[in-house]
């Protein structure tokens, strides 16, 4: 069995532009996420930033990338038009997506979910507990009723996405308030996962359970190989009936 | 209780060039639907076109616009991204929205859903049979349990979009076959519905059942006065917790 | 038009066994609970109880009876199955129901989620706060985007319920706990809405914000007029079909 | 990697009262589909049947079954609610279900549905055609846009069903309706998938795209190790909070 083929996209600006970010991500977050996914044997992972050429994602890298990790936070308009284009086609052909915290507001996230994505966020060191909502999704896999992270950067609802077709995780915040956290999505063939941990200045990323979520995010992102995306730019025109008609009259016109 | 304010928005481009749809559509598809809504004496209708000023969708036309109705076809590309942001807008801030047939392809449909909303085609004057699969849903309201178009485009799966979160009818085609023909969605405080029948050389908008139809989604679709929608382009740093915290070490510092 | 007619179910017997509940509901929950209802003049309300006959849900009653809400707490097994029956056969043709706080565990919800609806609990005094994660449902109308419960039983995740069809509400609780509070599913014809709040020594059902979501679920849960619910025991033998099929051969076998 | 248990089970009364299924489904139709099942080498394939003691279905196979598969149609009447039981209780604690053709009506799957699962039925011979209306499903992997059932017994369209969490198949039949046909839902930490085809005179079960769905469904369905399932009749009173709450008056009653 061949093995998944993740690409973890960070921004990779904050760990070295801020030094409280780069003691605990001092080889960027991508490290610590590819580090993580690198104990797997069945993933083959590497990784990109933003500011490699093509922001590290050709044509060629997403063509042979199955699962793709987007981290990004302050940076997010210089994503190239052209490079979410190319992203979101591949996702539509099948190639998973996680999207992970202030990835939220990501071009490529809220091109594919159509809203705003916008939230409300404190930062507050408070505590957070992530609920598994939906124990029986593969998401959920190896984790117990509910884990916590010691200090997060709250994010409240009302968040602004549409009604995940399955909610695996919500959070409660000591501040008091709430957030659906681990949000699934199909779009086209591919499969889309938002989670939201991950704020840089907190050592999330080396969690064991944060750790185990994004492997079984992963396998439950990766293209399952159905029916293969039929669709570019235009609908087909299907003129062949699959079943037979009666004769039409040929000079009704037609429009197109 | 005030009207639920609908405007009809219309490409009328085929009307005016082509005699076959001019035929069925003298005034204007626009004028067929609004005709239909007009019936409802809790509808205040209005109509707007492509080649009209701003397409007829001024940020105060659209600001006094409960529910929105779009058909276009072959003019997609010629509705101003600048128009369709407004329009985003103020679907984010409670207005619905009712695309209809060819408007799977519109700019405005395509961005809420987050997909190419492309499918297969065919024009072979078919019979199409909508079968209701939700008989709870307001949509379905004075409805029996299927209806024909004794002659219509075929519109078939794959269609590209988001799994609906409710679906309330499903297609069958004399060519052999199905579409997902009536689904409904969130996008912030609005509502989406997507009604597939209205081929321009049928006069399917002076059917009784397509009007029924038109006139549940209105009113399913008009703005329901939940808590405002909060969110320009940027999320809301909450800075005040709604619980008392214990004290943080002032030292620490923040990102943002 | 015509009023939505609300049977209020209600045990009554904790009202009737304890002080500390008879103090806050002395005329039982179902008197405090219709008398909210019975403050909108589009809403006909009646009451009724374990302990009259039938439980107050005759035939008659329930023919009678547009949207039924329930609240049980100690005897659920006293619920005879034959009115349960009688109850689901009515959500199928197209009443709502709305489930409240313990009646999670009533024999009909149970009976309509096809799952075990337990959950953690707690009674401790703590605060609750509600959140709107759906602002654009009808449910949500006229609140804000959120509303606290200063005293109430904890209910926590995981409660086992179908993921719901419309998450609508979330709650926070002092304690650590989250939970799905506002949680929509159709079934047949009908619709169930289940509202976690309730708790019988607190006054939470003289709270505005309380009613204003109870007044909601009843318009939306109403039955709405769509093809008829078709299905008593069997299902339906559609022995013509609704296009012509060539000649079969008649010595074919059918077995039913 | 342990293999995926799965039991076939099937009522084998057609197969053995009627000549014209005996000659299609010489061993019965679980003979078929653990035939089918059997190809795959993660699957360790065993059957059950209604006329064994206890169904098959002793406490002992269900605690060593991942994945049931259930055929039934004519004696669902037969199965005893202990063993109904017993089956749901595994679903909940994380047992998939694969509920086929006629299995609609079994108790078990009523039971999980919460609906009647009715439908409209034909025996006419009749073209079916399956079209994938969600390709990145697992459970469409390997398979076309559509595939072909070239003589089937119709189901129509209104199924009693609650809305599928995941709907990944919609059938055409040639008679003129359709059905959704592949549905996907969670019950406790358990999966449900039906799946329509399948009538006992038709040997469906030997087709090359049905074998590939029913080993999709299997590994969809199978557990996933997630947070065990915490409940059995009662809810959980969880006295300790998971945060320190402020001092509340001892004197203040609980009721439980």
């Amino acid at each position: 069995m061949s093995k998944i083929r993740v690409t973890v996209w960070n921004e990779y600006r904050h760990e070295r532009e801020q030094d409280v970010v780069a003691k605990v991500y001092p080889d960027g977050l991508h490290a610590a996420i590819a580090a993580g996914l690198g104990e797997h044997a069945d993933f083959d992972v590497r990784t990109a930033t933003l500011d490699e050429p093509d922001h590290g994602l050709t044509q060629d890298v997403l063509d042979n990338t199955d699962v793709l990790t987007w981290w990004g936070h302050k940076a997010h308009h210089e994503v190239r038009d052209e490079i979410v284009e190319r992203v979101a086609d591949r996702v539509y052909a099948g190639m998973g997506l996680i999207a992970l915290h202030s990835g939220h507001h990501s071009k490529i996230f809220r091109k594919l979910m159509g809203t705003r994505c916008s939230l409300r966020w404190r930062e507050a060191d408070e505590r957070e507990r992530i609920w598994v909502v939906e124990p029986g999704h593969p998401i959920a896999a190896g984790l117990g009723p509910y884990f916590e992270i010691p200090e997060a950067e709250m994010y409240g609802e009302y968040f602004d996405i549409p009604a995940p077709e399955s909610l695996v995780f919500v959070s409660w915040f000591q501040g008091g308030e709430v957030f659906r956290s681990g949000c699934c999505y199909r779009r086209g063939n591919g499969k889309v996962f938002y989670f939201r941990p991950g704020h840089e200045t907190y050592p999330i990323y080396y969690m064991p359970e944060v750790r185990q979520v994004l492997a079984n995010a992963v396998r439950w992102a990766a293209p399952t190989n159905g029916p293969a995306y039929p669709y570019l730019e235009h609908a087909i025109n299907a003129t062949e009936t699959l079943e037979s008609l009666p004769e039409r009259d040929a000079r009704r016109e037609r429009v197109g």
